[in-house]
């Protein structure tokens, strides 16, 4: 049994932009050698999250309005007040999601369904280098 | 220290329906012989999503109403045009809840409250077979 | 390769408290030894969530009055209807939150952002005394 870290670098827009992380996560369990364990993908940062959707471009639309309606972006919040910024709803989304999921892999592959890709979301106001950690445990 | 995998095969009916899989993970604990460690309870596909609460005919239907609330089924989804679907509703609600949990166990038991119950919701819009990945780490 | 499980017990006011647990979990993490692999952390019961945030006052009511609007306290649940209780929107807005979290660590220290704390968040409508489970698994 061993643990063997990664990183995917990624550059975003923000606002709420979803990108599609499924390869980087496979390429780095390749370079693992590993065959059956959990990856736990977690985003550094309280901005971001991180989940599962079948990525198309029509999903991409639903998820980012669904988030606008939960906690939009266009209203007062308490941490305006507190630092001058304008992000309050990118951190409240980010919370609700989680910064990380946990995916099974087997056979060197991930357990993924085949309209199932994982995803960063990026909530934050502006474009972010973001640093996801990659902790995979298995043998 | 091991890694040790199986499934578990549900049968649901769709829309928003929940099932109660406590005792499948805990069988399934029991066969790996393991004592310490945790388990990743993970739904593969990308309509359906796994959470704990207290199962009881009650909750099912507040969280029925909440996922509604949340993201309606009677409303145009971007989901549709793209595949002629009819279940957007079903996918933005399971990416906000994510698709997997990750519980401990000590001496072989989950570390579960007495009212906290494992749970798959299926959000999509027919009847389906769900295939569940539990994947245990421990020793 | 080892399993390290350590507790935090924590009193709570309820009504959607939220408590940084960062420190406890990360001296949890320091008394195992372990350098390198995750932390499972996981709340016992279900009208209790998990999640990270950007630990400040502006935040912490900014995010009560999300879960406010998502599930509304002063209004009527099925679940009370059958044990007289008073905490559906506690049970509905855990669930959806989630139990628990898994954060990677490395060199001994979580992979946390300078910003993004854990966080306990207790919905339910007294206070209480919360066991939260630390699984540890690493080398």
């Amino acid at each position: 049994m061993t643990v063997a870290t990664d990183t995917i670098k990624l550059s975003t827009r923000g606002h709420t932009d979803i990108h599609d992380i499924t390869a980087a996560v496979q390429s780095a369990l390749e370079r693992s050698r590993l065959k059956n364990g959990i990856v736990t993908v977690f985003t550094v940062g309280s901005t971001a999250g991180i989940t599962t959707v079948e990525y198309e471009p029509g999903l991409v639309s639903d998820l980012q309005r669904m988030f606008e309606e939960i906690a939009p972006s266009n209203r007062p919040y308490k941490h305006h007040e507190r630092w001058g910024d304008d992000n309050g709803h990118s951190h409240v989304r980010a919370s609700l999601l989680g910064p990380s999921i946990t995916v099974p892999f087997t056979n060197g592959r991930l357990t993924l369904g085949t309209w199932q890709q994982i995803v960063l979301i990026d909530f934050d106001t502006r474009a972010r280098e973001r640093e996801i950690v990659l902790q995979m445990i298995g043998d």
